[in-house]
């Protein structure tokens, strides 16, 4: 047994609550591993000793180097002790928190033992239960449609249809996304996350200068108290951009700051190095290298409280169903806990998606974000379907592995994105081929937690790296790739069937082929899919709910195919 | 290479702010790889692919399955990007997000590189700067001294050194502790950690009915303001027992539910299963399955708030400096956080000490505990000197293994104890072998962390489990070993050189000694231990500060010897 590779952390995602009376075990040991079952023996702490039951650890996740056990325990007493038992040939040894040995004195238990000391109600992280079933729509909002016919257009300087550079205005905006929610509710969209909506100087208007007013270009705060209404009426969700980490040099408090250096009161707000700012050599902490967008000092306590009043007053005045935190990664987690635990208390319903692009676990512990963007998803689908480095057995291990970052209820709300306005767009990565596209999209709904189309991803538009990937939606409707949409909307519909909420999910592979499965219930739906270049036969059984490149004798080119049992 | 041994989670103790501009990274590894070099190559995320440094990781640890590579390193921008290089035969292999691969793509590294994407000032977990030098004693106060002579004494039920039993009193109370804090002083004792002092009906006042009043057999609130104001005027600091997770059933709210069931008030104070408190079926959470402990439900915020000014009572009207938090583990990591951030904003240098048995690192990130009472440590100490269980190299490697449980920070402030009022004594433990005591109370002062002598130790005051452990303490000076109590006291005094508060610690073995190294600026400090049965001689250097068994010729037989480069 390679000793080393086994690991389980005590309070973490290798145990956690569920509820207030379930928990999730896992246990990671080397996939090579040969044993014969493995077990967890666990009673209440205070008369382990005395008693104590054993319950199975099924084997569930296999990733390059590791497998996962996982086992689900409904408990009576929730104080709870617990010593993993691994078998071979009739033998036992056993795991605890003094790591493995061949016997184990439950006399003693109360030093050495795993602990879940108390499940806390306030500890759980409770799944935002829409989110289960939710397919989000990101929209740039300069670029998605003008709705405001009659408005100043001034400050428009590219027509629509033109290629962006970065200071390029094509006159979206909220009105037109309003006039536009029932298309998106007929491509199966019932969630939006918009880029930033207030006012600020830029197009991306990530430099805000007033969090409390709809950015003029965009319209009004009316006309945005109008399209959440209209979008709630449809049951589409709207998630806002908060631009918590910095903002832009015209806030009046970073103003008052230049004006009055250190004798303002609002000196510490900022990060500043010296008595007074200086733009030109950037003195202060900023976002990037940008010195138009300084950077808050998000461990003051009177930033944390003005940054927390914006965020209750969009969901409290506006009814908004949740935030996306920009940069969100390089703000203080003492501000994030603040936030989240004043969020729910308002809108225990409102979800918070972080801004993360790599291992954000230190984030989503249950009393910080709900979720984050997931570039890591995005990059597994780049390695498989983009770059091709990793076969049909690398894409289904890294898709394994990356659901063993986090909790599971993590993982339900999980924003997998195959691009943003931060990326090249996937269709450009994929070398503009629709069928990789729709494989990935397919990867997309099928996997845990809410898939994210990249407004305009419907009509394969294309894009490189910003400002590229911000082109204008195409909306002359004989340019569309009809097919193309409708096997899209096919496979965006699949996630309102509760096996693809709520069901177990199990990944695997053989040599030319990635599955992943979905189960729930009496229900069990199947997603095959096949990049290895050749024509594989596939034995089908059940109902096939969407493909592509499926040919006649059910055999599978590269493309993918989905089907019910 | 055992790749799956290769460990290490960003922003957690393998990568961690030690200040605004410091931090320390880890890597964890099979001891039995033999490699070359392992190496961190990091630089500023916005630039990583342009500019990078590389820094040596130096091997510092071992444990019985690995080894850890620790580096600190000192940044100018801390959004740091990183990766390993592991170097082995002038070949390279990276260890990223994605894992360990012969090599890396820098121009990718924004989805795969490991991240600390910034130090925010109010997540950093700073050192309590005089926990580093405190020399801790426990004082379970009813068997300490009773100073108040003229007192109503009609509660005492059993003289002074009679034999315990779970009711028992005999009068030691707060007075005594003031008067004898000269003796304390002189011991070299400069903390004390004193059980419960508030209302309550017990002899260990666990169960407490008036939280902001000093228990009636102990004395007054005057005297206790007189117990601070003297001991501080002595250098000593006084952290009092917070028990937050459970009072007693005379509590005025949990009466109030007795009385008025579901239209009490108080009613979601506790966790109660009905409408009504049913005290002999016990249908509400209690503290074990004690009915006159009923356990708080800290989910609640009207219950923490009670419970917060509570904590902050004491500390501002009487100056405390920390709290010992009982029973933490089954406390709400929420409330928690909450406490932490309230008591450090009123008296950033008190300590928080939790009483978690087990692994405690859910608890122990920075933003709930400092501490907790070492309770792994005691586990080591017994299997090394009572059960026998592991020789020289298994100590050395258990006490490696628990440097890797935490942070830096933690490690400094752990309050390190061979015994409690919980456990049976040390001495007991030890079947009263004196040498065995006292090495062990030597490997205390020598480890990273504040020692905690139970009171008594001194005069090796023996005792079972509860109530055994809580003996009198035998006030007659002949009946004292003094060269004991003069070797103890020359042990605990090495901890106000500063090498055993800053330095860094190197713990390693041979076949019949296990070695521990602490080094500061030019200063070196070495603990020989010898429990293998064997005299075995020592080559020594320097000047001997400390030692027993050590016969002449520099033969140690099963002692110790501390001495100084």
């Amino acid at each position: 047994m390679n000793k080393q590779a086994i690991l389980h952390i005590p309070e973490s995602k290798f145990c956690y609550p569920k509820g207030q009376n379930t928990i999730v075990l896992r246990l990671r040991m080397d996939k090579e591993d040969e044993v014969d079952r493995v077990e967890v023996v666990y009673g209440c702490k205070y008369k382990y000793y005395l008693e104590q039951k054993t319950a199975v650890m099924e084997e569930k996740y296999k990733d390059d180097l590791f497998k996962y056990y996982e086992t689900e325990l409904k408990l009576e007493d929730v104080r709870l002790s617990y010593v993993f038992q691994i078998w071979k040939d009739k033998e036992c040894c056993y795991f605890s928190e003094d790591g493995l040995t061949s016997s184990y004195d439950f006399k003693l238990s109360y030093y050495n033992s795993f602990q879940l000391p108390y499940i806390n109600s306030n500890d759980i992280h409770e799944v935002v239960d829409w989110m289960q079933g939710a397919v989000f729509y990101e929209i740039f909002i300069d670029r998605f449609y003008q709705g405001a016919k009659d408005k100043n257009t001034d400050y428009i300087n590219l027509e629509w249809g033109g290629i962006p550079d970065p200071k390029s205005f094509t006159g979206g905006d909220i009105p037109g996304i309003t006039q536009k929610l029932d298309y998106l509710k007929e491509l199966g969209i019932n969630g939006l996350y918009l880029t930033p909506v207030f006012e600020s100087i830029s197009n991306h208007k990530y430099d805000i200068y007033n969090y409390k007013k709809i950015d003029g270009h965009f319209g009004t705060n009316e006309d945005f108290y109008k399209l959440v209404k209209e979008a709630h009426k449809r049951g589409i969700r709207i998630v806002l951009d908060a631009v918590f980490n910095h903002c832009s040099n015209l806030l009046p408090q970073f103003q008052d700051v230049l004006l009055k250096g250190k004798a303002s009161r609002y000196f510490n707000w900022f990060m500043i190095d010296g008595d007074k700012i200086d733009t030109q050599n950037i003195n202060y902490e900023v976002f990037g290298y940008s010195a138009y967008m300084p950077k808050f000092n998000t461990s003051n306590t009177e930033v944390q409280e003005f940054l927390m009043d914006i965020a209750l007053f969009w969901i409290k005045e506006y009814d908004i169903d949740g935030w996306r935190l920009d940069v969100s990664d390089e703000v203080s987690h003492n501000f994030w806990r603040k936030l989240r635990e004043a969020v729910k208390k308002v809108k225990p319903e409102s979800v918070i998606i972080g801004e993360n692009w790599h291992d954000a676990y230190s984030f989503l512990q249950g009393d910080q974000y709900d979720s984050i963007m997931n570039y890591a998803f995005t990059k597994a689908c780049l390695d498989y379907y983009a770059f091709q480095t990793v076969n049909a057995q690398g894409f289904a291990e890294k898709l394994n592995h990356l659901l063993m970052r986090n909790n599971g209820q993590v993982n339900a709300m999980m924003l997998n994105l195959l691009d943003s306005h931060d990326t090249d767009r996937f269709f450009t990565y994929v070398h503009k081929n629709k069928d990789r596209l729709l494989s990935a999209i397919a990867v997309m709904c099928m996997y845990m937690g809410a898939p994210c189309i990249y407004y305009g991803t419907e009509l394969c538009l294309e894009g490189g790296y910003d400002p590229d990937n911000r082109r204008c939606f195409d909306w002359e409707e004989s340019h569309w790739d009809i097919p193309f949409r409708e096997n899209l909307k096919k496979l965006l519909s699949l996630k309102q069937k509760p096996v693809l909420q709520k069901g177990d999910i199990c990944i695997s592979y053989d040599e030319n082929l990635c599955y992943i499965i979905r189960t729930y219930e009496n229900s069990e739906i199947i997603l095959i899919l096949n990049q290895s270049g050749k024509a594989v036969p596939i034995s089908l059984t059940g109902t096939i709910l969407a493909q592509n490149k499926l040919l006649d004798g059910n055999l599978l080119t590269d493309g993918f195919v989905v089907y019910e049992n």
